[in-house]
């Protein structure tokens, strides 16, 4: 297979939305996705994330997205806000280069740390992270409001 | 008592610093706070980071840090990656009054939510959070990695 990982571009921001709304529908939270492809593409020109997509025969099978974000008690962040690989392109070794890139990014960037959130009933997810000498905390909560 | 919320400036950051480190030592892990207060004048003037603080008479007693981040399911997202007031200073009201402004300045700048995290055990907290009627969620692990 030739999978090419790059940064993506507007051009590819529909097929990353349509990522993003597979992996809701798996972590069974569908209708919590209220962004539509128009938003992405507003949000983007606006520097509000950045993604990185895998290539394979000029089809978008799988991304990463993420933002610089900042931790007070470690400084520099890079957060991946949302990683997917298409259902039928799994167990390639396409998320591997995907995390890789990721981290590599994070690094070359300067950051001391780069950070994400799993379900805790993820066990595929946690197995891969945990592979990848992840620290998992299982000990704080999220708290949000919404508008 | 004269409370007076404000915008942080760069005078406030070592101040700022030490809240976190104060908060730190409550959440039990201090040596996990490897900034300085060098860095974060570095990094607020990068742009990487936001403060709101609590003034009274002069003295910086509380504050909220946070940053523009983004949701792939919700869109626009406002951060807190910290809150603080001082202890001698508590169960003044001080907190409600920095939280009030950062849930306001979400609002202000068009964001789908605000977002943040807070200890399992930290009762105090959650209490405010419930009270404060926000969505606390406990299914969502977070993993790391540090460089």
């Amino acid at each position: 297979m030739n999978i090419i990982i790059r940064p993506a571009t507007e051009a590819d921001l529909p097929a990353i939305h349509a990522l993003v709304y597979e992996l809701a529908v798996y972590e069974k939270e569908p209708e919590a996705v209220v962004t539509t492809p128009a938003e992405y593409l507003e949000d983007f020109r606006k520097g509000l994330f950045e993604a990185q997509v895998a290539e394979l025969d000029g089809r978008i099978v799988g991304m990463t997205l993420f933002y610089m974000a900042y931790s007070t008690w470690r400084g520099k962040m890079l957060y991946l806000d949302d990683f997917v690989v298409q259902e039928n392109y799994r167990r390639y070794g396409i998320g591997q280069l995907l995390f890789d890139a990721f981290v590599e990014e994070g690094r070359r960037r300067g950051c001391r740390l780069v950070k994400w959130q799993v379900l805790d009933w993820n066990e595929p997810a946690l197995d891969f992270y945990r592979k990848n000498n992840a620290v998992i905390e299982t000990n704080w909560w999220n708290g949000k409001v919404l508008f």
